[in-house]
Order: C-alpha cells, then sequence, then structure tokens
C-alpha cells in the first residue's frame, strides 16, 4: 500500500537520496531465528558496488552496511531489522547546472512536477543509489531462504548489451562470475568488453541491456492469484528499479508469435514429482510456481548521463543544453543484476511465507 | 496487500469462478457523486462478450451487470460498489477429462499443488471470465476519471498476431473499432483475418498476441516513487491478467539495443507546458507521469486449449494424453484488449486520487 | 488498509446500504477445504436478526445469505468467498423527514459532510444492517477455525444494560443463551427484561450496554507485535461496530486504579504448559496471546432513534426538530452480541494465519 | 498490513530494540514542503524523555533525533524521513535473572512463545522505549498538520492516577504543564505528587492511570467508514501503545449507563457552521468527525516491574521467584502522554490526507 515499501509478509522499506548522510531499508516479517552477519549482507552490497572495475561508474563509495536492529546473539528475533548504509562519497561540489536544468530521460522534471520540491544532489531519490539498500534487504532474503528451503539458488546474469545477445548454445553457469558482466558466454563477454570501452572512451556514451534472472528448486505452489501471483510480484518489483522499460517470464514477449502446439509445456511423471517437456511458461501457470526454473528477464534502458549535448529547459521554462558530466556506469545493467537478484530474493521468501500463511499443510499431493 | 485486491486508494476485490453462480467486483474508494448507470459498464463488458463473433470462443452470456451497492439516485455515495454478473451458460456437462487430468499450459495443476482442491469446471477462479469483473471494474474507473480529468482518453488496440506485427506508419486511430482485432491498421487486420480463420477451422491451433493500451492527457506527477510507480503499477496490473508473459512501457524491451543519445527524450517548452521531441519512455520518468502518451504494451501467449493431443498426467500420477475440447479462443489477446484498458483506467484514477491524497496541491510549477 | 476491509491474510470487505437491493461481505483469503454450507452462516444470522422478540427492532427480515463464490463440492478452495443477503423489507415509505435534517447522534450530518452525498433511506451504509454481513463473514471465520484448532471457543455476552450490571458471582455460562438478553445471570436478565419494557412502552427511550466476548482455547504466540497485536487489532474491530465507544482488553479501563503488585498476573507450571494466579491481562501480554482465556468488552451507546423531540438543523442550516420513528432497537447492545463474537472470529483466524505465516515451526517450548 | 508500521497515507514504521545500537522511525507519506528541523522532533522527545524529575525512570539517555533521510534545505521532500535515535545508556550489566525468568506482566514469556528467541535486555523490541520512535514520528505529523491546519491543537493530559481522578470542574488548560503529571487539575496534581513519592518510595509499588487525549479545531469530514473510521483508528493507535487496556471515545465505557435522551448531543447552527449542545459522542458520528473536539483517552496498566517478590517459572518450566531490579517508572502514565499526543497527531494527519485522496472536494455544505 504504502509507496516506498514492497511485500506482503516480507515488507522492505527503503529510504534515503544519494547525497544525503544515509540510506537503507528496513526489514519488517524477517522470520525469527535465522543466523546473519553484516558481512553475508556486505558480500551482495560489493557485487553491486560501484568503482570496481573500468567497465562502471568510479564513484567510490565503501557501501558499508551496518544492522542497526532485529538481531540477538547473530540471530533474527522477529522484529525489524534496519540495515543503513552511510554515504561517505558526497564530494562537495557545484550543482550549479543541474539545479535550474532539467536532465532529459532523468527523473528531475517529474519528481519536480509531483514534489514541488527536488533533491537535485546525484539525483535525490531517484538515483540508483537506492538499489544499495534493496540489494541489502536481498541479502536478507537469501539467509532466511537458505534457512527455510536450502536447495533453492537464484542467480542473475547479463544476456543482451545493446543488439548483443548471449548464444544460448555457449551458456555456462561457471562463466558467471569469471567476467565483469556476469555474462554466462565468455565469447560474447569480451564482444561485450571491447565494445563498452568503445562507448565509454570514444563514442562518449551508453547502452541498455537485458538482465535475467533464474530462480531454481523453488517449490511448487508459490504464488497468490489473482493479484498477488508470482509473476505478477514479481513483474513489479523488476519494473520498480530503475531504468527498467520491460519485464517477461519465460518466453515473455517472444510468447506472442508461438502457436499454442509451441508454447504448452507437457507434462510427465519424474521420479520427483511432475516434469514437463519444456519451460516456455517460466516456471510459473495460473501465477503459481509449477516447480520448475523461475526465469525473469527485464530490460535496462541506457543511462541518460552521458557526455553528449542534450536540449532541455529550465525551471523556468527556457530552453537550454546540459551536458551531464560526472561519474556514471556506461552500461547500468551490470549493476543492475544483483538488484534483480535481491528483488526475486525478496519476492520468493514473501511467497514463501505468504503460501504457509494462507494454505498451511493443504498442499495437494499428486502420484 | 491482499490476493484478490489491487489498487491503493482505489481498491478492486474480484470474485466468483467461470462455472458457479456468479462472479463480480467490489468497487472500493470510489470518489462519490460520480453519475454512474449499469448501462455504462455494460458497454464495457459487451465490447469483451464472448461470442459476439467467430473470432472468439462461441460461449454465450448476456454478461449483464448488476450495481447492488454504492449508488443513490444515479450517483455514487463514496462507499463499496459491488458489480455483480450472473453466470448463466454453465451447461451441465460432462467434466469428465479434466477432473483428474491436467491440462498443459493450464492452472489446472498448479491450483491442484497449491491449494489441494480445484474447481475444474472451466477452470474455476484461474479462468478468463474473471476478467469480465475487471472489465466492470474498469468502467467505474472509466467514469470517475471523467468525472475528475474529462480530458484523458483510454485506448487499447491490438498491435501483433503471431509473428504479424502492424505496420505503424498505416496506424490509424479510427480504425480501431472498425474489425474484430481492435486493429489500427486495416490492412494488418485483413491478413488477420484470414490467418486466424486458418488456425481455427484447419489447423486446430491457437496463437499469442501483443495488446498496446495507451492513455492521453494524462497529467503530470501521476505515480509514487519507489514501490508504487505508476509503471510498476501498471506492470503488475497487466502481468495479473491470464496468460500474460511480458509488458513493455514506452520502448520496452527493445531498450536495451539503444544507446543513451538515441533514447532520451530531449525536453522543449510548448504553449502549455513541457513537451519532448519524442517519446522512448513511455510518458513515465522515474515512476512518475510526464504528461506525454502513457504507453504500455503485454504480450498474451496462445491459449493451450487446442484440439490437438497433448502429453499429461493424471492427478495420481499417471502419464495420459489430453485434449481440450470446448468453445475456446483461438487468439485470447482480441478479448485481452478491453481487459487490458480495464486495467489502465483502475491504475490511472488510483494514481489520481493517491496523488491528491499524498500531495495534494503541491505539484510544482515549470515557467 | 482500504475503507471497507479489515484483516491480514483473512480479508474481510463489507458492502452494501440498508435499503438496497442487497448487502454482503466479501471474503479473501479463508483457508482451502474447510467444510461450509450455508446453513452454518445462517446459525449466526439468525442470532443477530431482528424481529426476533420483543425487546429488538419489529423490522423483519429473513437475512438469508447465499454463497456465491469460493465454494466446491461443500468445501472452500482459497478462492475469494462472495457473502450475499438480499434486502426484502424495504418498505416503500415517506423518508420526509430525514431527507432534509439530520436526526442527532447518528451519522447523517457527517456522510453529508464527508461525501456530499448520502443515502439517507435507513442510514444507508451507516445502519446497523451493515453488521449482518460481520456475522457472515465471522461465520466463515468460525468454521475455519474449527477446522484449524477444534477447541477454541468464541462466546459473547451482555454484562451491562444502563446502569445494572451482572454480578460475576452468579455467572453461568450455560443461561447465556436462555434469555433475550445474552446474559449469564439469570437475575439480571430478568431485571433487565423489566427494565426494557418500560423504557420501551412508557418511557419511549433507549439504552447503552457493556458486552463482553471471550475466546478460550486459544494458543498462545497470537498477536503482531508492535502494530498488529491482538488486543490492537481487537480494538480496532469492535471500535469499528456501529454505536461502540469504548473498548477493553482484561480489566480495561480499571486497570488505572490497580497497583503492581495488584495487576501482575503471576506464573506457575501447570500440566499443559503455563497457568497464572489470575487474569488481570484479558489472556494477552505484549500484544501476545498467553493462552489464557482473551477477554475484550465494548460499551455500546444508546441509540439515538427515540420517540422524543430532539433540537437539530437542515441541510439548509435552520434550525428544526426532529422524532425519529420507525422500528428501532431500546437497546441495541443485545444485537451486538454477536456481532462482537463475529468480529473476535475473524481476528482470530487472521493470526492464526498471520502468526503461521510469520513465525511458522519456530514457537519457543517451556520446560 | 505489516506488523511494525500504522498509517494509511502516513506510513510510520517504528524499529530498534531497548538495548540495540539504536531505534527509530521510518515515515513514508509525509507530504512535501513542510519546513523541519530535528530540534522540532527534540522538542516533544524531550517531553517524553526519562529522568526529567524523581517522578519517571532515572534511565537517562539524551534521545537525540537524527533525521537521516527525506529533507532538503529543511524542507521535507514527500520521499521517506528515516529518524534516529542511538541508544546511549546501554549499562553493561549482569542480565542473569532474566535471561532464564519470565517476568511477570511482561512479554518475556510471549515473545518466547511466538518467536523462540528474545533479546531480554530491557525487554527488547516490547520496551516502552519503542515509544520514542513515534513520538519522533508524532513530531512530523505535528509539522504537517500545522502546515495543512495550522489552527488544529493537540493536547494530552492526566486525568486520573490509580483511583484518584482530577476535578473536571478544576479543568485548567494552563496548568498542565506546570507540574510533572500534566495534570490540567493543580489540587490533583499536588495530591498525585505525595501519593506517587509514598508508593516509589515507601511502599516500592507503581500505579494505573487514565491518559485523555484532546484535539481542537479538527475539520469536519475525516474518518474512513466502515473500516478505517476515525476512532477505530485512534483506538487501534492507542491500544497499541505499551501497558493500554483501555481505549475510550467521548463518553465511553460511561454511554452504557445512559438512555437516548441523555446521549444524542442535540445540533444547532452557529455562525461558522453547526453547533453541538454536548459532545458526549467525543467528536466523531458514524466515524467521522463534526467539527466538535476529538476527544480519546486510555487506561494504562500499573509497570510490572516493582521491588516485590512475584512468583513465575524459568524458561525450563521450573517454579521460581523474581524481582524485577532496575530504574522503572512508578506511574508510565506520565511519560505515555506524550506518546498518546504523537498517536493522535498521526492518525489526524494520515485521515487528513486520506480524505483529500477519497473525497476530494466533494465535501457537502450545510447552509
Amino acid at each position: 500500500m504504502s509507496i516506498n515499501t514492497f511485500g506482503h509478509l516480507f515488507r522492505v522499506t527503503t529510504w534515503g537520496e544519494s547525497h544525503g548522510p544515509a540510506l537503507g531499508a528496513t526489514v519488517d516479517g524477517c522470520p525469527p531465528n535465522v543466523a546473519l552477519t553484516p558481512e553475508m549482507l556486505q558480500h551482495w552490497l560489493d557485487k553491486r558496488k560501484p568503482g570496481q572495475n573500468k567497465n562502471t561508474t568510479q564513484r567510490r563509495e565503501p557501501d558499508a552496511v551496518e544492522i542497526l536492529s532485529g538481531m540477538f546473539e547473530g540471530k533474527t528475533t522477529g522484529t525489524p531489522l534496519q540495515l543503513m548504509i552511510r554515504n561517505t562519497d558526497q564530494r562537495s561540489k557545484d550543482y550549479g547546472d543541474i539545479v535550474e536544468k532539467f536532465r532529459p530521460g532523468h527523473a528531475d522534471i517529474t519528481y519536480w512536477q509531483k514534489y514541488g520540491i527536488r533533491d537535485y544532489r546525484g539525483g535525490g531519490r531517484s538515483s540508483a543509489r537506492e538499489t544499495a539498500a534493496r540489494v541489502a534487504a536481498g541479502g536478507v532474503a537469501r539467509e532466511a531462504i537458505k534457512t527455510l528451503a536450502p536447495n533453492i539458488q537464484l542467480t542473475g546474469y547479463m544476456v543482451q548489451m545493446g543488439d548483443k545477445t548471449i548464444d544460448r548454445a555457449r551458456f555456462d553457469w561457471d562463466q558467471i562470475g569469471q567476467n565483469d558482466f556476469w555474462c554466462p558466454d565468455p565469447v560474447m563477454a569480451a564482444e561485450w568488453e571491447e565494445y563498452l570501452t568503445w562507448l565509454r572512451t570514444k563514442d562518449h556514451n551508453s547502452v541498455g541491456a537485458v538482465i535475467e534472472v533464474v530462480a531454481r528448486n523453488v517449490p511448487a505452489g508459490l504464488g497468490a492469484p489473482i493479484y498477488g501471483k508470482l509473476d505478477t510480484d514479481l513483474a513489479a518489483a523488476m519494473m520498480s528499479i530503475n531504468a527498467v522499460k520491460g519485464v517477461e517470464i519465460g518466453d515473455g514477449m517472444a510468447a506472442a508469435a508461438l502457436t499454442g502446439r509451441e508454447n504448452a509445456d507437457e507434462i510427465s511423471m519424474g521420479p520427483n514429482g511432475p516434469e514437463y517437456s519444456s519451460n516456455h511458461a517460466g516456471g510459473i501457470l495460473g501465477g503459481i510456481s509449477t516447480g520448475q526454473d523461475i526465469v525473469v528477464r527485464f530490460a535496462v534502458k541506457p543511462t541518460s548521463s552521458i557526455l553528449s549535448t542534450r536540449q532541455t529547459i529550465t525551471k523556468a521554462g527556457e530552453p537550454t543544453e546540459i551536458i551531464t558530466k560526472g561519474r556514471h556506469d556506461p552500461c547500468v545493467g551490470i549493476r543492475a543484476v544483483p538488484v534483480g537478484e535481491a528483488m526475486m530474493a525478496c519476492v520468493i521468501l514473501d511467497h514463501m511465507l505468504l503460501h504457509r500463511g494462507q494454505v498451511g499443510e493443504n498442499q495437494g499431493q499428486i502420484g
């Protein structure tokens, strides 16, 4: 219901601006007795952290997370967790240009139109820096999932940069952590490297991307039809990430081009329950998980902060030009990978709890 | 928050099964003093109604809506509206095949796995018949919007059937109501007609589609960042519709292939406020409306109910085959058009109310 | 969150006006596989039904409930239940007096001030008739509780009418159903009978009452601190009932007069777990159930519809007088008993589900 | 919906434990452009702060609040405010006794039974220290109310300590800030002083109290029937405060003893709108404000932390005794006054926003 909160039973409220004293996440509804340390969260924050290689923004912040509440003797207590990250790299600089001008493609103009006041420093609340809080909350969700269902695995990776898409024939889970792009296709990773270097250093441009997140070994039965479907909540979670313009489940938009014979995943009985001949559905039927891999994809637009002159207007309505200097990611998709994973973790944990609360032990058996 | 409810201040709860006595929508939060008649809602229900032409299911139901509460002397009172539609075409038939077998691509198996009980008659709660209730609620939202902001126009149409996509150069708003497909491109409409006839009568197959819904003249400032963004709520609304597998805002998934220079919509000052050189963003920046057209697209998969034999299992886990007989839409995308419009209407009204509640008169002026 | 909805996981939305075509409750979140029939709900509706004896309003309605959805072969399916009650006794009468005048003590004036429109017929939405929908929903909750925890017993009764309070020394559970007042003290029941007859026939007046509702055998651990405490939700549930002006848990307001030594319930170990030397707390500590009886009381004010002339104003702001004719309860407390029970049932079921969703199997053991 | 959150549009989530590093409130939905400083919040925190005089606990903490987000250049931005208070007086002490034993009258046993883990240090999350976060949030609400409706005044005071109740004939608003008890009756204040000194120093006991909070100049029309009534939300808000066992609106429980002729507040027309002959209703009819003073009362039980031996059990189920040493309030009612005011402020602001969002400009006029 609230604006800065998501989740039904596992509820995450993020707060904070890019250049304020701190940002963080208030996490309510985490089950008690989950072993948790700041280091566990830091692991995921480090994955998202800027300045790690030349392909991401050179802003450098430790993004160190503190857990201020909800813990006792190394375990969660069932009370709210406060995860706080201090902003340390708040350069005292002249914000002159963006004080009065609206950057095209950014939320400067709409925040002004909505609220009549905006924190222009680094984009304020609309900065992608807000996603650090999501990643911290996602780390909590991961540990809770681990306690409840240790087999579940959540993995995100990039499948497209600009018009360059991975070759699924070369897909290798082990490659994902081996390059700067969380790319499962090593050939494509090399191609992206070259392309992004050119974009960044020569073309002074940016580019969009597609990220895929997969959850494996999720039990059947998660999802709360009709309006809390698992795919509905995943779509909302991903679309809420900065710069995301499209979300797909399973075959996604390509499902439109299929016929019924091509699309339906046929069912057979395997040793551990139902099995499927294919996974066009992305692991979700009628908004409920089938037990197959849950497959979500989302597209991020290219960042609008580029070193090229753009036409815009001032708050006074005067025409003007703007060049967005500063330290920006040439492809925000790279750092969106851990964010997508975090959102997936939060949604899945939430639905595990919701399913337990709604349905309890009533799950139907097959065979 | 709840499972069968959506919306923040304009809250719609749908209820009912395909073959139960009735279905409907409980609509809470409609502003008072909105002129409303059952006929106004019937107009939209008739648009979605099955059996209107040979391209949709031959199930015939009047889908007559009754307003049981929330009205006084032709106006809404601010109390909940109960919109009820009786199910009349509940053929007394032998459900034998689907009683024990799970239809591939349908929610039969997941409802069983989740709840341990399922109303197999016509898909029960997971039937697309549930969308009639959405269309009725959307009709209420349309009338409330008309009262609050008469200039807003909401229009849906099909842009793709199978792999056949409209030619935007032939786009004509006036054509949308002139064919069975809500297609703005008359040439493509004719092509679809031929293709669907073949699919239906010869190939005994079905096909997917892409629907686009556009809202024009929506004021700037709607949307509640970070987790109640306008695009977030639209994505959830569309993804909750039966068979939807992907949702796009503006350029959608194609944004991934663009560079920053291509993507950012440049801003200038027009006679009535800011204007944009293009609308890659689909009318939403940072989750807040810009005043440009709001453009949403969603893909529906082909219906899995086809006259072809499919492999599946029984509740007992035994392998078997199934052919889904019955009256089904060869392309559910056609009847998804008014459903998409209805969801858009609900989301936009909700955000008009929410914006008023959150921000009141504080909107920033430009120029 | 919504206005006409209450509950976290077991969510009840009531709808309908006193003199509209129907009223009812949309019940979402009921667990699947609960055996349910309309007769089970009718039992509780009959308890609340007007016109049953001379001590309640002579309006006569069958209050027959229909279950329109959410059921299959006699069991709940986990999808929303629609419980509808047709209004049959809508006398075609002249509403002249209350069309323009505001009845003192009623919501006529505030509904007008809030909404700018009001259904004056029988009080519209603000009529106590709305509570029939709650009683139906409470009947569902009772059956679900019976499935989950068969030992739980919920019982309401009147403990005070006007300034006449029962003698706890004469408290007898078996007496509660033996008189028109759900009174556990037969001596006081006789006294009330005499008093109410005089009030009704001679004094043309009405009187307030206090109702107590007790839940026995509720497991320890229910309640969601800090803002979803069991007592918080019970207080909200009872205060939302028409005419209620005060709510107490355990000792209630009288706790203010106690000292710490008097108030704290000492703990010992019994054969089935912790036992307490007393129950000042009303079965709730820190917002969580202790396993003791949960004791809630609420006061209803006397109905303002009396056959005495009262000063008021018209919509035009002119001073005037009004006598509220019609069929009214001289003591609305009598029919508030099943309503209080219903609200208690909904809250307890909701917290049983919520506890399961939040905490699962993590409950602490003692001994 | 969530456990540690309250409010519809103005949503407050409190977090933190008594002896953790910090506690605070995440405040979402505050309107933008409200002038705010930490000092404004500190004013109210100081009012609640312990150790200010001999009648409250001698724990001494500065309770200094930091605003970590949601502000820009001295004004709120419409994004979430994070209000953090560091815990400084975390004495490193031996918690031995309460580690294994459950203190009677405290939430020790129920937190254990619910969560299977509890932070026993100072009561952890169930400590009244949590109310500091509410007071900070209430300070934000007060400033927002001041911006929207400068005439509204919120005032709390104690009306009863033990069995000693103020004399309404001596009620003097100006006396409220002149004694340690926020008592409007100076004679009773002196009597309480003497009584509490004896309780604290000689009897080693504690005592309960009744607090009244009044909101003046609240506009007519606030409140969201049926389940978001103004009195419903106030009852929930007050009942959620630690140690509260009863809540009353207007005449409260005493309304039960009245007749209809006595109870209904007659209406006349005054220069500024409707006026009432009395205020039995406490400013609320049908859950909606009338424009009269809104009057809420709540009773707090005596603290169970007293220097007397009490019977209890250990986690192992063994019988034992406990004396709760430490620094405790002999009458927690004193410090509950600013907490009650804060809750009232939050609820009233929330309903001002909600009314705007729901009903907009449609309020009915009289005269």
